[in-house]
Order: C-alpha cells, then structure tokens, then sequence
C-alpha cells in the first residue's frame, strides 16, 4: 500500500530489472484486520501494468509450485518478476490463523505449543536450531565466506602493489576544481557538478542522478562514456529516478549497501519526501550523498511552498546524519573531499541555485576548513574578537561584508564559516573553544533558515538572523531585504549586542 | 509518478468515490525530457486495476469530446473517474511546443509574442481580461458568493437564537473525562482514545482514523452509530486509510478544507512519511490533528527503527505547527480540549505506548496549564527554586520524583511541564519570565527524545537529558537505564549543577 513500492515497482520495470522478483505474501492481514477494509484493487494487475512479469502460486505451503515460478523468473528477461503468493497467516495457529492479532501480537505459549504441535515439531524447545543446520552453515556458507573474504583482500593486496596508480584511484580526489576568487561567483550548485563529473571520471563505481531535477540540479554527468542507465544500458552514470525521491533515496541507500558510491538529487524543499530513507541512511551507517539544490530562499518567486526554511534544522537533528552547506565554490570542492572518505555516513548537501561569491582565499582562510566542520574564517586584527559572526552557506559572504564594515568602525570582529554542526561537534574541545572562544559571548549567527537550534552555538547572550516564519514569494534580494538578510542589519545587530550605536 | 498519488488512487476506488474525477494530462514531458526517460507503465491500466472507471481523449483541443466524457463521469456511480487527456504542453509555442523548456522555463516575450499571434490574440497586451469577463465574475460568481454568505451568516445567528443547546454543540467539550490521581495511570494513548470517543459524540463533523494502526493508536470510534466510513456507509466516523500515511495526511487536509475536523494517526516513528503533507497543513493553516502515538522509546523491544529520537525537534522546527506532548491522562485531556479551539493551526500530538501516573493534581498544579505550553507544576517552598527541572510527557513524573527527592535533601527544585514550545513562546514575556526566571540558570530538560534544540531552554548554564543517538532494542525500562532516564540521574546532575555533590 505504501507510495514508496509503487514508485519503486515503476521505476523496476521501467528499467527492465530482470534479476528482481518480488514475492507477495498476499494473506489478506494487516493490523487494522482484513485487508478488504482498506485495499480492494487487483494487485496482480496493478503490476502488469507497471510491466511485470506476474505469477501467481496458490498456496505457500506448495513448494513444487514456487520453485516452479521461480524457474520462470529465473528465464525471463527484460522485466522484473512478482509472484502472487497466497498464504494464510499464523499458519497452523487453531486460534490465531489469519487472524489480525497473528500479525500484531506474540502467539502466547499455549498457542505456541499448539502449532508445535500441529508441525510435529518439539513442543518444549526454544530456539531450537535441527541438527545438521549449524554444521552447514559453519562448515559450508560460513567457510565459504571466510575464504572468499581472504581471497579478496589477497587480490586487492596484490593488485595495490601491481598498479599502485590504478589502486589509487580507488580513493582519488585527483583533478578537483580550484576556484579563483570572484566577486560574483558561481551558483552551488554549478560547483557542485563540475566536482561531480570529475569525481564521476575518476571513479569508476560513482554514480547517481536525479527525481527528474537534473538539469536543476546541475547533477547530469556530461562527459564521454558517461551515459544514461537505462535498460539498455546498464553501465550508464546517469540515473532519471522520474518524479519519484523516496524510491531514489531509497535505491541511493540500495546502490551503497551494494558498495557503490551513490547520489540522488532534488530540490532541498523534496528532501521531505526522501526522509524516512535517509533517516534509514543514518541508521544503516550508509554512506548515500543527498544533494539539494535550491536551498533556502533561492526559490524565490516559486514562494513559501518551495522554501526549505525548517529542513536543515530537520536534518541536523537525525543523530548520524551529517548536513553540509557549503559557503561558496571552493567550500563545495572541500564538501565533496570530505565526503568521499567517508564510509558509513550519509551525507545531506544543500545548495545554493544562485551565484554566491568565491571568496579571495589569499586575504581569507583556506576552505580546507570545511573538514573540521566550522573555521575562523576572517579575524579581527590584535587580540581577542569583540563580537563573533556565525553564518554557513550563502550567508557567510554576507557575514564578511558585515566584518569588513565592523573592522572599518573599530570593532574585532571574527567570521565563523560553519558548513557542518555534526563535523564540528566531533571536534576536540580545545579546537572548537578556539573557533568559538567561551569568554566571547557576543555572538550572532546568520543563516537563511529557521534559528531552530541556534541558541547551542550563539548562546543565551547572542542573536539569531534567521527564519521564524515560512518564506515568501519574491525575488530573492527582495526577500533578503524583507527578512533582514543584510550585511547592513548584521552590522546593526553587532552594534546592539556590544552596546555601541 | 509520486507514491502518494498511488495511494490516494488506490484508496479513492476502495472507497468508491463516484464524486471524484482526475483528468491526466498526458503531455508526456517532465523537466529532465520525455517521460519515457522513467516512465513506461500503462497508467490507464493502473487506474483500471485500482477500480477506476477509466475514459480517454485523445485531443486536449477537442473540448466537445471532453464535455461528453465529463458527462459519463456525471453519470458513473461506485467508482471514480480517471480521464486520460492526450495533450501538447506549451501548445501553440513555434519553438517549445512539446519540450521540457516548455515545463521549466518562462517562454520568453519573443516567443510569447508568436504563440499570441498563432491563437489570433492581441501580441501587446499583458494580463489581457477580454470584455465581459469581469462583468460575468463581479455581476455573477461574486455576487451569487456575497449573497450566500450573507443568507448563512443570517440562518447560523438565527439557528444560534432559536437552538441555543445545540448551538453550543458547535464548540462543545463538554463530557471530557477528568482522570483521579493514580501512582499506575494509564497510558496516553488510552486516555486520547477516551476522549476522541467523547469529542466525536459532541461535535456530529469530528472524525478520523488510523493508517492501519486503530488498535494500536487507540484512535477508533466505539460509541453506538460511530460506523465505518466506506463506499456503502459515507456518514461512518471511523477511516481506514490502509498503510498509506502520507495520502492520510493529506486527506485529513483535504477534509479540513471541508471544514471537518478531522484527524489521523499512526506510530510517531511513522510520522515522517506524512511530513510533507503536514508541513503544508502548517503552511495552509489547516486544522489538522496528527495523533502519533508509540512515542520515544516506547516502541521499547522493536528497536531503532521504531524509535522517533528526532521527530519533535523535527516538527517543531516547522513554522506555524503545534506540537504537543501531554505528561498525563489530564494533560492529554486539556491537550484536546486546547486543540478543539484552533481554526488555522495543525497540531501533531505525541502520545506515549505505555501507561504513565497520572499526576495527584490537589498537590501539584493543574492540568489547565497545558494552554500556555509550559506551566510550574511543582515548586520550592519558600523562596525563588535553585534549579528548575523542565520535561514534557512520560519525563514529567520521572521529573516530579526527582524533584521530591532535591526538596527531601534540601534543594529548592521547580519542576516545570512544557508539552508544548509553540504555545509557550506566545506567551508574555512576563509569563515566561515567570515559569523560567532569568535568574535562575541552573536548569536541566529531560526528554526522551533528541536534545536539538534544548538550549533555548537550558542556557549556556543548563545541562540536557535526553538523546543523542538513535535508540536501542530492549524493554523500555531497560533503555531507561542505558540512556540515563531515571530520578536518580536527574539528581545527580541538579547537584552536580550546583556543586552539591
């Protein structure tokens, strides 16, 4: 019944997945009771119409029969396979048999001992594991597994040795975009599928797409070779997930567990769709890269129903998950360095779709900072800062704009460029007190979201410059001016918390 | 292409929704190109398999053809109508009649300028209203609207004259159940089932119901006459929205839009499924009622997956959504009773699995200050308190016992229940003040659930106990202990806070 399977079932025989086969245990229970309460449509030919091959089996306990469909299966091509299995819950339960109560609560011991019974089974073991059973798989899957896995490690050791150039690469950053400074800059999106196609070209085994974003998103992989997945072409980079972000979210968490190196994309907004996947992600510890584009408020005229205001606040709260918003396009070269080392961390990037400025990183700090979550960005000269700007994303340009005005009138200033609350929380203390120095309790952060949770880093002293509303429909510099997003109104702001209008 | 759509569809021809008619308009373009890039299925055999009645026309243009098959769905009864409408999109453009750009891009004044010339249509005029059109709208449809409010306006203020009793039905609570002091309790979603039987006996437009988990939830309607809602029984009160949470979200919207109240529940955990839809009831001011129940950890030996760590801080980063978390059956009582009062604002109400005391409210404060967020439910004697205790749901008893403890040894403790920021933060800032004195900054939350967010409470000073990572398989009082959920611990940390070891 969930939408996920149906999005998932359409895009399976879209592409075609001949080694797929879903086997339906259709015993009409759920919950709530029978399943004619709720769901009364043909299943069988729902699937016929995704373009399944559709199988049906009587009766579970026909062995002969379901090896028989799956010999179907197993010779059909260019579809995916759905076997419609009829079957009775609780089976061999005389109280609880295709009953709801088999499906939501524990049989009980009498019960249980009656269906023991019923099977010829012992009555008064627990966990009785037959004979013969631990030897197989200790001696057989267990043995073979073993011995597989020292197979491997053996290969790879040697080949390491043999090509050490093509062994690097398994973990290669070679070729990443540098940006120069630049006023103007370019969007973060358009950074980000410049390092998407380098890293697409350096490793074999990466590759994703988008619910139907692509050109948006600026994730289509362009280069020669680079191809669709489709059908026809199962070693395509580009997936088309359609309309369709839980599935792809979804297939991102199944492309990782398959060890490859996965990527789905929408806008921020969407990512509400895809959250149960990637909350699925974190626990998992699977290391899926969730790129969203048009973030905050950079849907301007498409107004409050395409602004994520409270999405990053959502994301940063799933323990595991880490959310990345980098600051400009060299912050975006260094999100994609960080993540590619990761291996058990999904990861959620949100980014801007317009141009934002490639900061001059000769008068500012390296953006080699983003791997320690936040940095002391721009800094007061002589002594200690006076008033602390903390801002990520978009907002941190507007921040060193503030400084540079803050610096002009006489005030110490420091900008904090804070991609990451989660990489900067796994900092040792000592380096995050001297990036956020406690005695400095005039802090401000900016960022073009809801202040939920801000008060951790700005404290009960500071200020936030932030969202407590939904957006609004309008171009984006007006929307900037509606709700304070000025280097002029930091500046304000600062002047106030340190008491000199 | 999106799950929920399959859902609503599915559900829509269970429940034989002969009033409903979708028209599909089968342009065959999406943003990334032709759907035949993700979307091969046969869409009018789906809608065949869920039970619609199906229809097709071939020409968009052909508005005769259309009027006839508008006529046959006038005239289908026990099924909705699906009608697949062949069509261009940006038809009439020379150069993007067919093509994505015409999904996801302005035309262009040029191209404008040639699809006006194409239709015969005055090329300069922008916003063009040809002759008559306001006249129909003003002269008609606004006049026919102002003269209907006027004549509802007039029977509801005569009906309200005439039938005062029944008038006050209209917004009645009476009948809710107050609950004795009792160290055992009952759980909270016992006590919402109590008072969701009451409310939908009072108010004949109150209705709802679980995705699958009515059992569960303790949502269905027991009374006499109370019934199903179905295909054959539309005045039934009871919804069986399937396993379909996001397509049960929204259509507790779309019945809130109707002016119904209604509401809809499943596992918390399962509540970011329905995200999407609540996040517009929010933005919408729709009334909405999410009744989640199995909250924190109480899903104790299901394990993680079925444990929402992060799920009110997620919510309550949402602008403009209520989300409430009652400590008591009393709490749950009033919570309801707050709810019946809202007309624009969703609420997402997070109930507990298992049973909680239900406080002695002739020694602590009452229940009534659930309608400001957050009240002093047990304070100090003599004197401001020393450190203030703050929790929500089944932490408040746990709350409650440690602050006996600190008063037997002495301390001065404030125990404060906050089941709901929202409501809190529109509160004077006196009120607030008074609840949290500035001054007093020893301060500690305690809440089964993420800490995100907690230091608005706390301060720089305050301490957090709470989560910090996904949860764990185990009964629920041994996760209590793991994660530090006991009086003993709250102790503890009041004393260490203030030095008193």
């Amino acid at each position: 019944m969930e939408g996920i399977g149906s999005e998932a079932a359409s895009l399976a025989a879209h592409l075609g997945l001949d080694n797929l086969c879903w086997i339906y245990d259709n015993n009409h229970i759920t919950i709530e009771g029978n399943t004619r309460i709720a769901f009364t449509e043909d299943v069988a030919a729902r699937f016929l119409a995704y373009g399944w091959n559709v199988l049906r089996v009587a009766d579970a306990n026909d062995t002969d029969r379901i090896e028989q469909a799956l010999g179907v299966f197993q010779k059909t091509t260019g579809r995916p396979t759905f076997i419609v299995l009829d079957s009775h819950i609780g089976y061999g339960s005389p109280h609880k048999q295709d009953t709801a109560a088999a499906h939501g609560e524990p049989l009980g011991d009498d019960e249980i001992r009656l269906v023991k019974r019923g099977y010829g089974w012992p009555e008064d073991a627990k966990f009785l594991v037959p004979e013969g059973v631990y030897e197989h798989f200790s001696d057989g899957v267990g043995a073979r597994g073993a011995k597989a896995r020292e197979e491997w490690t053996k290969l790879i050791d040697t080949y390491r040795t043999k090509y050490p150039e093509l062994a690097a690469e398994i973990d290669s950053d070679k070729n990443l975009p540098r940006f120069p400074a630049d006023a103007k800059g370019i969007a973060g999106r358009e950074a980000s599928g410049k390092v998407l196609n380098v890293l697409a070209q350096n490793i074999p085994w990466f590759l994703g797409g988008s619910a139907d974003l692509g050109p948006s998103n600026k994730t289509t992989l362009t280069f020669e070779g680079a191809g669709d997945f489709q059908a026809g072409n199962p070693g395509g980079k580009n997936f088309h997930f359609g309309i369709r972000e839980h599935a792809m979210a979804a297939i991102v968490n199944g492309l990782s567990l398959s060890k490859l190196r996965a990527f789905g994309a929408t806008f921020f907004i969407f990512s509400d769709y895809a959250r149960p996947a990637i909350r699925l992600a974190a626990l998992m510890e699977l290391p899926g890269i969730f790129v969203f584009t048009h973030e905050a408020m950079s849907n301007g005229e498409d107004g409050p129903t395409h602004q994520p205001v409270e999405h990053l606040a959502a994301f940063r709260a799933i323990p595991g998950l880490i959310t990345l918003r980098p600051a400009d396009a060299n912050e975006v070269v260094e999100a994609y360095r960080y993540i590619m080392q990761l291996r058990h961390q999904p990861v959620v990037l949100a980014l801007s779709r317009q141009a934002f400025p490639t900061l001059d990183r000769e008068k500012y700090a390296s953006a080699s900072g983003l791997a320690k979550g936040a940095y002391v960005l721009a800094d007061a000269p002589g002594g200690d800062p006076e008033v602390i700007l903390i801002a990520s994303g978009s907002e941190v340009s507007l921040a060193v704009d503030a400084h540079e005005e803050l610096i002009a009138e006489g005030i110490r200033s420091r900008v904090v460029s804070m991609p990451s609350w989660e990489i900067f929380e796994h900092q040792s203390k000592e380096y995050r007190d001297s990036v956020l120095p406690p005695k400095v309790t005039a802090r401000i952060s900016v960022e073009q979201a809801s202040t939920f949770g801000w008060e951790r880093y700005v404290g009960s002293s500071g200020r936030m410059i932030g969202m407590q509303t939904f957006g609004a429909s309008a171009p984006l510099k007006e929307l900037q001016r509606k709700f304070g997003f000025e280097p002029g109104r930091v500046v304000e702001v600062a002047k106030e918390l340190l008491g000199r209008p």
